[in-house]
């Protein structure tokens, strides 16, 4: 047993504190101020007694969040009762929830099979009912984890009992009456079942952490306050836990489901698991039902509707749907959490867009048998700058090693090394802008790691500059811009710049002193011997440079 | 370190069943056909290749869900790059999201400011430029744990990407250019910044759990990848924690939030930690922006945006807004993952509505001078079954103390003794309606528990039915219809019927002989003593019946 850790203050003010936040976070939500012992979320839109629809109100213990505030709003719950952590609220709190939103239309109260929330909301029923209120209760009990004998005894209300808010705040907004509404609530409510697993147990605010389920075990058909559950197993495979939910929910008498049924799906998360492996098991669970029992899956619901605090685990709920049900379902609610974008309809099977097709220009490229004047400097250019860096590789290693892992020269003569051979082979040396394009696909070939990526980049935005803005015969000023593109790529992408003792800072200065000199009017070839020259002093630069910490938080490449 | 308990199947297939399972629950999501390297999620509805908007493209490892498929929809992402968990997806999978829904407006990329996202987007925006496409790239920092000297490094990208995400978004759906829509997220990129608090570190798949982090202890200024936080601290209560937070992020270079500044605010959490703590730290935020630090707080957005895996904690994100950003988060997006119902304006103070009043019946009642003929036989049946009762004090706690805790006399003697004592006080006698009701009241003043309950139910159901179809003097039949309601009451929101060892066993014969007898003519005086004898078999018969569990999961009354 260990303190829990949680963001709290007080654990006797969580729930009181939670309500503030929801307010303040949806503007449509208002409160009553009866803190500590009436905690009623309403919509801030109602007028008080002179609602002209039938208020539909939920609640219960709180620690179920978003459950209950979270499905105020129109199209959903009128108000929702928030007891303390796993404690029903007072009849008093319902009394006062009642009257805050309930008009001449009535209310119907949607109440989770619980003892306690039956008694408080059952007694202010009737209260209400004495003050003249039209009133109207459905018990809610979705729990399939133990076959029982009697009709809605020991049966629980779980995260199914959102499908019961959803229809019957969907029925009240479309302006039916409370008879019509209760009986809709009343039908859905019968044609739910719930099943969950806890792969941990729930902490309660300012309480100890119960150590009850050991390492690699799982609970299944648990309660959503921390109750256990009716059997512990070893944690399985999901397909297998989805499966055994699954069999369990459609083999309960009381659900209504049989092959050819249509049906909505609730993956429910318990409050600590993360969206991932909730959606892992709805793409399970769909396949499975349809595959497996025949059923059309209509609907999807996925995310965390009715948790139990920081409880780790889930609860798959089915509800049997048809046309009248699905519109309920499907009708836009102001309600914060219920889902947005599920409504249908669905394809019956999802099958993967294929992959767009590589643009046309991809082509084989190939050495022409004769090189022009221009393709004959520039291999001459290449293959001495590739040679270069062949002959400086035990060096680059050399001085690596005393920074890094030793294998600069190697990595870097990799590269030289397939340009030396690409370049017979399929460099089309006659056009200069292609050419650039297939010395960064050398290094693609030959080069890992981030400095791979690095040259890449460089020699693709040289590349794309050359393309948008050169003939067949590249300018002085097109090899000068493409150089200055490519090194600001590298900056760019790399995240680095001027004194972070990187390439960069050889080959900034480098080009400054390029484009500084040709505009000065030297020849290319001084202008590019000045470039070579700056490129030295930059680099010799960085031996007195502070490391400059590049916090390289995560290094996502290999 | 122990093994983290997950609901998955192969750890190397999580991201690719997670992107099965969100499709199925969003019919407006698709994904490639490029797995296992090209995991992309985009809109179904974008014709490939003739987009003829802007497409807004993010993505990068995965572990952040709903991060960042969750924000693909009308109005925000087009699509969503997926890598392997906190893993930069390949530039092979970029290129391929690129050519799927750019048209012959461009695309946006949003990229998180880390080594491998910004190397892998880069190099794929450079080839798809190549191939003709107009692109731009985004690199958002906000990440404010560690004061740096430099421009972004450094500063990784955070939750607040995701109101990036929104800005684009809503400015690509309303046919901006290309220009525009980078100047605009730029411009929100530039104005965010954020600060985490982790209480555990995350487990990845097939890996094991870090025990890093102590008990008793939070990581301040976290990563979302289970990098270490900036510092470790003791858990303290949440209002501390928010108010380093929000302290931080404030008194960082880059945010130029200022006394009087517009902010909207985001309170994320990180895939562990409940909605309820969520909200408490919401609340608390809006009080100390507002009060301490002079801040119009204009949206607030409460939930999981940016997760990392399982990790209990939150981070806080503050973006400043105008006008023109808050027209941007505020429209309308089918992406499932951006809140609803948050749109303002907000209230710039948030008080609680007041309690309905009581309705004017309420009244303090008396008992009259004089009693007639009806309120005499009243006051001699209330007092011969509150005096029986006394007097069976100790039988029933010697019974009681065979099957419970023996206090079952000593409660009922309790309600008896108030009832005998009210009467002489205040029953208005002549008045039966509203006796019935201060029978009740006496009961709730003085017995708790779930039979006080059960108890007030019972005269409350039998008075609301008396109220409606009663006048001054109370029939037989009228008599009938409310102990048959009271009954009917008692079982309905008890949970229980005949055969369930319940009181039930005595009160629904009795009903039954009532209705019976004197429905065969008998009088009343002679039927009320079928119904007495009824309610004694009744009883007795409980002796051999089988103890129903009530499968009592929870008992929510003290």
């Amino acid at each position: 047993m260990s303190k829990g850790k949680k963001l709290i203050n007080d654990p006797n003010d969580v729930v009181t504190e939670f309500i503030e936040g929801i307010v303040e976070t949806y503007p449509h939500l208002q409160y009553l101020d009866g803190f500590p012992e009436v905690k009623v979320v309403l919509r801030a839109d109602i007028p008080s007694g002179a609602y002209d629809k039938v208020a539909v109100i939920s609640g219960g213990g709180s620690g179920h969040e978003p459950a209950h505030a979270g499905y105020v709003g129109d199209g959903m719950l009128t108000a929702a009762i928030c007891g303390d952590v796993f404690a029903s609220p007072s009849v008093n709190a319902v009394l006062n929830g009642i009257r805050a939103v309930t008009g001449p239309q009535g209310c119907l109260l949607i109440v989770k099979n619980y003892t306690g929330d039956r008694l408080n909301f059952g007694l202010a029923a009737e209260e209400a009912k004495s003050e003249g209120y039209k009133v109207e209760v459905v018990i809610v009990g979705d729990d399939c984890a133990i076959q029982q004998p009697r009709a809605l005894a020991g049966r629980r209300g779980l995260a199914g009992t959102i499908f019961v808010h959803k229809v019957a705040g969907a029925a009240a907004a479309a302006g039916l009456s409370l008879a019509e509404v209760t009986a809709e609530a009343r039908r859905v409510a019968n044609s739910i079942g719930t099943m969950g697993v806890a792969l941990s147990i729930c902490t309660v605010p300012g309480q100890l952490t119960s150590d009850r389920l050991g390492s690699g075990k799982m609970e299944l058909g648990l309660g959503i306050h921390g109750e256990p559950g009716a059997a512990v197993a070893d944690v399985q495979p999901v397909d297998d836990v989805v499966s055994h939910i699954l069999k369990r929910i459609l083999s309960t008498e009381h659900i209504p489901i049989k092959r050819g049924s249509r049906v909505g799906l609730m993956v429910n998360g318990l409050g600590a698991t993360p969206v991932m492996e909730l959606m892992i098991a709805a793409g399970k669970a769909v396949a499975q039902l349809q595959l497996d029992y025949g059923l059309a899956v209509e609907r999807v619901y996925t995310g965390c509707f009715m948790t139990s605090l920081d409880m780790a685990g889930m609860s798959i709920s089915l509800v049997k749907v048809d046309d009248d049900i699905l519109e309920r379902l499907d009708t836009a609610t102001k309600a914060p959490a219920w889902p947005v974008g599920v409504n249908g309809p669905r394809p019956s099977t999802t099958l993967p867009l294929p992959l767009p097709r590589e643009p046309s220009g991809h082509v084989a490229k190939s050495r022409p048998e004769k090189l022009d004047e221009q393709a004959q400097v520039l291999e001459a250019a290449i293959q001495a700058g590739a040679e270069a860096i062949v002959a400086l590789k035990d060096a680059l290693n050399d001085w690596d090693s005393q920074v890094g892992d030793g294998d600069c020269g190697t990595t870097l003569s990799k590269g030289a090394i397939a340009i030396l051979e690409d370049m017979k082979q399929c460099y089309p040396l006659n056009d200069p802008v292609e050419t650039i394009n297939e010395v960064g696909a050398s290094i693609g070939r030959a080069m890992g790691g981030t400095s791979g990526v690095l040259y890449r980049i460089f020699f693709k935005a040289a590349y794309v500059q050359l393309k948008e803005n050169s003939g067949p015969v590249i300018s002085v000023e097109g090899w000068l811009a493409a150089f200055e593109a490519a090194v600001a790529a590298v900056s760019t992408y790399g995240g680095a710049s001027a004194g972070y003792r990187t390439m960069l800072d050889a080959l900034l200065p480098a080009s400054a002193a390029l484009k500084e000199k040709f505009s000065e009017r030297q020849t290319f070839a001084d202008s590019l011997l000045s470039a070579a020259e700056a490129a030295k002093i930059g680099a010799e630069s960085t031996k007195n440079m502070q490391a400059q910490i590049l916090v390289q938080w995560r290094q996502q490449l290999g």
